[in-house]
């Protein structure tokens, strides 16, 4: 154990004996004032560590968390942002970054979650902890409304605060001894999710890419659907349709041949069908509409992007009972398990408003609002492509993705935000496949789009 | 890849194109009925796999995993009663067993909640992804309001959706390499999470323990505090005070003892302290109230029990900026990453009604029902102790642990349930610590404690 310098607290507090207890709360009375030292920033992006360390533990670093590349995308584009905001104080910035649902959630389904929240003041509304993998009406309503006459039923679905924490416990699940390949680009949080696992090897700064992970390429030349010829066979495929950031969607013929491959390979698909209800083409919204889908593959999903649940946090997983691994177990009952240890459930309030969501006016309500982003979606397109830029994805997905050939996406980042203040995503930030794109997100109010679309206009004009 | 049986789908599926799309969700069109094949049930208990596999993927089954004995405690608990309400229909159950809250939200928290749900509604109100590490006036409220003057910051506040989450989430931060100590007998999520992530042996049935975990005895001849100079050496020591399931609380002398044990070693303290708004006694609610314990400790609470959360879902970690790494490394800093990477925030509903309980007029409230559970407790411990049995816990704690000498718990579980159809938690499913103890949940209905306690003396008189 290192102690370079012994800071020891100057004075032993005391608390009163009466704090939270026999029904009075009183606040902690004052002592001396002991302003915390500022050692470190706390962020997710790494900081210079000038600072004088007055202690170290005798606990080393986990060295998968050590591998990860600089900060989680999303949090680094929004330091990016505060700087700007710094510089720019003035500046009318307009976010189209990190995908964040901007319209308000239609109130048949928030009438629901003031409902739930005010019968828990009540002893015949009050309910404690729910079942870990959700409540039975709205895993019920997920079976039908999503999954009707798949042959998947209220006991494959696994209801959770929300896909993003659902993949990490998938990763738990798996373990370390795994191999996984992912589409490149891909939503960073199944890579990053990888690594912490200690699936994978370093991160090889020629490549910008982590060794032992299967990075599928996916391009405008081959449609962003990888050449599963190429594709080496790993445990675990993470597939997301229609595509975050590339927009793209997989067609019933693609995921048949994906459905195949892991079949010929053993492989588990883990498919996030996040933005399925985005899609305008008749490509599959689940993968299990393709046969067999349900011996191979695993799908998680959200209320995130459906009906505006960025921040009431819901999603689902869904496991078949025909999902095993080589030893012949359950996969199912293996997440099972992670929910019952890990999890306990998502929030009773969040999961009165998915069942609102799943009623026939909440599913009327929610196409309007995702109509309207879809609207927005358009006008970017336009704008975009009427400068000559050539633009993938929208069609299928609230992402635009506008290619800028020979440039950097973090150099195309930081002119667009310079001289325009709109925050957008840079395409490798998704992966080194993501490199010369940025992603904009047609998350936002309509004016907001209209006018950074003006902007862009004058930018590139 | 073994392949017993191969069983495809027969027949293709499509969707409709509409389906989702342009703002007209309808529900997909019924096609041919293919009812899921019945091939094992889901359950967090060991089910004998007799039926056929129709396939098995070439995935191997995490070993870890594969370490963990039959189910998480509570949901094996929850699936006697069921089973016992097969046996007996009739039966009026009473449950003191999960320690689930039953009563009522204060009125003023849950109107918070409703004005936040029904703002989601409103451009004004509507907001989507929070910040990661939660809302900036519920970090300060909670920092100002249990950690006042403890020189502990609003950015060392990790709001979360429950202790239970977060404990699984330090575990992903200390990876597999870490040794970790627990109290034994303690809250089986902390022993099982330290196996999903690979930091120990094989489970031992001799003497009912994973090997590479140290277990701490914490015994009546004791006063449930550990010997520590026969403890070895661990990289993490999980210490839960008030402790669950013995209900004992540790000293101010004991836990100076413990930050110095931690320090001497460089060991890394995570301080579980869901119960300290129970105590009576005069001891520490926070381990930030030892000095030195920054730069040692990690702290995780709840609002579940504080309170009535259980199904909202709201707790929070505490990471001062001094606790370091043997590189000198950020441990917050990790933890930041793994919050921003596996996990999207708490329901913003819940983090309204979190701030609202942490107002003058919420502490009061909470004090209220806090009180109420107590004196459950007492009714409980003088029911045991004038049967004659030795009972400890209670006093600073909802739980009463209730020596039956000689006896295994999950006998003595039986024996309650199958007599006076109560439902309580074996003293065995804490770790072999708890063998010979059975512990009794305080939160419940008056009106039912008072019957349980009843049927109790009918049954030990």
């Amino acid at each position: 154990m290192s102690v370079s310098q012994h800071l020891t607290t100057p004075s032993i507090y005391s608390s009163s004996s009466a704090f939270f207890a026999n029904s009075n709360f009183h606040v902690r009375p004052q002592r001396i004032s002991l302003p915390g030292k500022s050692i470190a920033t706390c962020k997710c992006v790494a900081v210079p560590q000038e600072e004088i360390i007055a202690y170290k533990t005798n606990v080393s670093r986990n060295a998968n968390i050590a591998k990860l590349q600089a900060g989680y995308l999303f949090p680094e584009v929004a330091r990016r942002k505060v700087a700007h905001l710094q510089k720019y104080p003035e500046a009318q910035i307009i976010s189209l970054g990190i995908g964040d649902t901007t319209e308000p959630i239609p109130e048949l389904i928030t009438n629901a979650m003031q409902k739930k929240s005010q019968a828990l003041s009540t002893y015949e509304g009050y309910s404690g902890y729910g079942a870990e993998q959700g409540e039975k009406p709205l895993r019920t309503a997920i079976a039908s409304t999503f999954y009707k006459d798949l042959g998947i039923e209220e006991g494959d679905i696994f209801v959770s605060d929300g896909a993003k924490c659902d993949i990490s416990r998938l990763q738990i699940v798996f373990g370390s001894s795994v191999t996984m390949a992912v589409q490149d680009p891909s939503y960073p949080a199944y890579v990053d999710s990888s690594v912490i696992m200690g699936q994978t090897g370093q991160f090889q700064k020629d490549v910008e890419k982590f060794a032992r992970i299967e990075y599928m390429s996916c391009t405008p030349d081959n449609g962003f659907f990888p050449d599963l010829s190429k594709v080496s066979r790993t445990d675990i495929i993470v597939f997301c349709s229609p595509n975050n950031p590339t927009g793209a969607s997989a067609t019933r013929e693609q995921l048949t041949q994906l459905v195949k491959f892991a079949k010929d390979n053993g492989s588990i698909i883990v498919y996030d069908s996040a933005y399925a209800m985005y899609m305008s083409d008749d490509n599959p919204r689940s993968i299990f509409e393709i046969p067999g889908a349900k011996e191979v593959a695993i799908e998680t999903s959200s209320f995130s992007k459906l009906a505006g649940f960025t921040g009431v946090r819901l999603g689902w997983t869904v496991i078949s009972k025909e999902l095993r691994f080589s030893d012949g177990s359950s996969v199912a009952k293996d997440f099972n398990r992670i929910v019952c240890t890990c999890f306990n459930g998502a929030s009773n309030i969040s999961q009165a408003g998915g069942l609102a969501c799943l009623s026939q006016d909440g599913i009327k309500a929610m196409g309007e609002v995702i109509g309207y982003y879809k609207e927005n979606t358009e006008i970017i397109m336009e704008t975009f492509s009427s400068l000559g830029f050539k633009v993938y994805g929208g069609k299928n997905a609230p992402y635009v993705w506008v290619h800028f050939p020979g440039r950097s996406s973090w150099d195309v980042f930081s002119e667009i935000l310079e001289k325009t203040h709109v925050v957008t995503t840079p395409g490798s930030g998704f992966g080194p496949g993501g490199e010369g794109f940025v992603r904009i997100s047609a998350f936002g109010h309509r004016a907001n789009v209209v006018e950074a679309c003006r902007r862009f206009r004058e930018l590139y004009k």
